[in-house]
């Protein structure tokens, strides 16, 4: 039993699919027959082309066209002659092995690459890379993995998955993930929850324990991984999945129930999502609005910018599929630990305090002005409420307010229809911006809280840095000030405050922001029920009456103790 | 001209002192007569060695033991014959320059060295690596200018000033520098003001324009520097520099005044410093203490921690120096951009969101209780308080000062004697602990405000990063709210707020931290006495009436506004 993070409820109980990287070393040696080694990696390249086609065509059925454009670059790399034929060259002319000319002139053509100053060029690289490794994986026989050809029921096992890794995974298949690193606000971690599969992360060790094909249960409500599980074990297991089957159909049953707090108040409880795909979510799980749509993936995993025409297809399908509910659009927020290699960001020392979101579309209008655009263009499609990221000074907010009506007018003015009841407000995510909510409540028409960098900012703790984690303190009485600042000038101009962090989903932060009086709730979709059913158990006038007891406290550890002991 | 950031007043002229690495390249060629060649390479060898020793003893004189000891290490590798034995061998059997015996050699041993994972063997390779430089600069018959062998009048040029090029400038013969990078806030700027040079930073490319020997002005007031001025530019700039002159003697008499406001308060003016030796322009400036020593300089260029003695003679050195003044130590703070190669301290992706400061000696007792202990033995000699950086939580705090109260009753018990009177106070340089200081204010003796930090991370946003810097706002509402948080909090429970940050001393800010109550301002020795004018001219009861007014304003621009028409 090996414990972890418990990154997305649920339990999960299959064998093990190990996503890794095999060894890829070989021996060199002198060979006798050239013909023998050309064949062998004209083979190794077949089956690499017809794997390639088939990773490529389960992309495009996922994700579309432009995430599915990755892998036909890649099979281009594997047709071209300039790089085959000097593969070919060397073995007749050098005597060696099929694997050791596919390094040598790869390399070769990847150092070249990577040294140019061209970033379309250095992309290149990147690919010449990725298929080498794939057909060297033939060459030596060893299994090359790929989250897109699974096709049994499998727990996927690996250090870490990327971006591209999840938005690969099937979930008809793929039961449930393990990892040795991540958090609970880690990209796999949202990801597993959106997808509404049984995830652990954080488990340190998990790949050096499970071997392929071997049992196991990944039990997502506690954070624990079983491996090769006893009968006693099993039988545990499927009745902790039976209960919670039976709770979530509880959970179902107050699905189009609006959420009622006991002392009847009313609270929104939306969602965040990152692709129009997650809608479904949203509405199964019985999702108020949207209160963050991520745009940042509609920019990832590819090589260029979306166009104007493309994201409007995206938040114009959002739109339609929530009908009137609200749908809270965040603009573009790369930088950071969101690295986007067509827009060739810099490099920073502390890239977290860096050059990203707002401060990066000020800077590159003709980044942000197209997404600007193509969200006015789809906005008489629903209910569209747009919100800017990163926002430290009234400034910034007022540029890029300024920025949104001036296509706004431009688009008018070719005769675009655009709506005329779009909310613009800004994510609360930067000290400075609650400390002077009250200034900001002037101008702004809603507040949504992002917990994952507000925290990290007024702790002044990394939350990726396992060093500082103990800092990451979501009850920190200075949090809860911030934000009870920052509600407080929301109502005071008679406007709207949401949270759209971690926080929000929260089952101890629950009772306490309810009390403070935030009035929107956006968190994972599979969080929602479980809640809605917790605030119908929750007087809200009751909280309330706690709250300046609760702001003056002086530790997390009291306000925890203290919210326990109010609502058990 | 050019223009680049005033970082330390006055006014200099001289002619330019290039710091920079020359051109060590080389053409690699046969040769005929090896002993030439081996000859050659001694010499070279012979000549540093010389050139080492002056700065060693330049260094001891003006740092001390330990910062001499780098180059005793330097002195080492030029006489090891495990490293110089190979060279000539090299030149015999391989027929080649000493040039390239030398870097050829060298480099293996470099390479060697660099990828062991003991970081002792690491800092040898930085040494080869160093004195190789010097030795092939003297191979070639190029200068390889070191700081601390400069004997007449110049200015120095440089792209950047590390700690120890600047620690080794003798301010009798450096009149001044410029460099293409910094900001007000960067150590070379910092350690200007603390040697009392005229300098100017971030000129971007200083390096580009002024060559060896060429006419300099520096004009610290208006951060400008003048290349090869004309006549009539000479006559102005010393007009102004003889007008700066009066101007000092002006504020020199009020050398042994209190800091009194034009109604009547009186506000503490005491100094920031790094080292025993700053305590006498400290005094010359008419310090009333010391508000800020910052004692990582002690742990700094140097191989090994300072012993517990050692520590203790630097500080009771400054307590006896500063009578019944007082004196606030901050124990160590390091990590961040501040890093100590023997403590081996984790690369981190954020690093000043990182482990740093109290977050590290919490869990280095090793490191942090001799510091303590040297405090507490050197706190009968003067007026001592201990103030801790980077605090969070107030955890951390508890915590800190038990192991404190636990040196000190160990200390009484060995019958060592501590003072009764020791203030026990924190930095607030993390927004979380400005926000909930009315907690902290029941706990701590005294409070500091940090602005430098305070200010990147209330703005989520690097000091250093350039791409940014925009949003580095002293004057931002949020920043003055947090700050006048703390003042508050500090009053209500009978305790002083002070302020170490750059923000202390200029005299934009200064009307605005005496009107919201501050109690104690630190700054650069060299800004107290225009402080202490500045402060003479003010009303205090009359900018505290505008308080509610200021920490309303929507951003800095109306806040600096307001404040320069209401005091001009």
């Amino acid at each position: 039993m090996i414990q972890g993070i418990a990154a997305s409820q649920g339990i999960a109980i299959a064998k093990a699919y190990r996503l890794e990287t095999p060894d890829l070393t070989f021996e060199a040696k002198k060979i006798d027959n050239p013909e023998e080694q050309i064949q062998r990696l004209e083979d190794a390249l077949e089956v690499s082309k017809q794997e390639l086609e088939k990773i490529k065509a389960h992309t495009l059925q996922q994700l579309g066209e432009e995430h599915a454009e990755i892998f036909s670059a890649h099979l281009l790399v594997l047709s071209d002659p300039e790089l085959i034929n000097p593969m070919k060259d060397k073995i007749t002319s050098d005597l060696v092995l099929a694997e050791q000319a596919l390094d040598e002139v790869a390399n070769m053509f990847i150092d070249m690459f990577k040294n140019m100053d061209n970033e379309y060029m250095r992309e290149r690289a990147a690919d010449i890379q990725d298929v080498t490794k794939r057909v060297m994986a033939h060459l030596l026989n060893v299994t090359f993995p790929n989250p897109a050809l699974i096709d049994e029921e499998v727990i996927v096992i690996a250090k870490d998955l990327t971006p591209s890794d999840t938005a690969q995974l099937n979930r008809e298949f793929v039961k449930g993930f393990a990892t040795d690193i991540g958090g609970r606000t880690s990209h796999s971690a949202i990801m597993a929850r959106s997808l509404e599969i049984p995830a652990v992360v954080g488990t340190k060790n998990i790949t050096e324990t499970v071997k392929q094909d071997e049992m196991v249960i990944i039990d997502g409500l506690d954070g624990k991984v079983i491996v090769n599980p006893s009968e006693e074990e099993l039988v545990t297991y499927r009745k902790k999945q039976d209960a919670y089957a039976k709770q979530q159909e509880q959970w179902a049953k107050l699905k189009n129930e609006p959420t009622m707090t006991k002392d009847g108040s009313h609270v929104e409880l939306v969602a965040n999502i990152g692709t129009p795909n997650d809608v479904e979510g949203v509405i199964n799980n019985g999702g108020e609005g949207v209160g963050l749509y991520r745009t940042e993936f509609l920019y990832m995993g590819r090589s260029e910018l979306p166009s104007e025409d493309e994201q409007f297809e995206a938040y114009k399908s959002v739109l339609e599929q929530m009908g009137d509910k609200p749908v809270v659009v965040r603009t573009l927020d790369v930088g950071g630990d969101k690295e986007l290699a067509y827009l060739d960001l810099p490099k920073e020392m502390n890239p977290f305090l860096g050059f990203r979101a707002i401060r990066f579309c000020l800077e590159n209008e003709d980044v942000f002005r197209p997404q600007l655009r193509a969200l006015l263009r789809a906005s008489v499609y629903g209910n569209l409420k747009i919100m800017f990221p990163m926002i430290a000074t009234l400034e910034e907010f007022r540029q890029a307010k300024a920025i949104l009506l001036d296509e706004k007018e431009a688009l008018l003015k070719e005769g675009v229809k655009v709506s005329d009841s779009i909310e613009v407000g800004i994510m609360v995510e930067i000290p400075s911006t609650a400390v002077i909510a009250k200034q900001f409540a002037k101008e702004v028409d809603f507040f949504s809280v992002g917990t994952n960098d507000l925290i990290q900012y007024t702790m002044a703790a990394d939350r990726m840095n396992e060093r500082v984690s103990y800092l990451y303190q979501p009850y920190h009485p200075a949090i809860l000030n911030l934000v009870n600042n920052v509600i407080e000038a929301a109502h005071s101009e008679g406007k709207w405050a949401g949270m759209c962090g971690e926080m929000a989903g929260d089952p101890i932060a629950i009772p306490i922001l309810l009390g403070l009086g935030l009035d929107e709730f956006s968190m994972s979709a599979t969080s929602i029920l479980p809640a809605r059913t917790q605030i119908r158990g929750l007087s809200k006038e009751e909280i309330a009456s706690y709250k300046e007891e609760l702001l003056s406290m002086a530790t997390a550890e009291e306000v925890v103790n203290f919210i326990q002991e109010k609502t058990k």
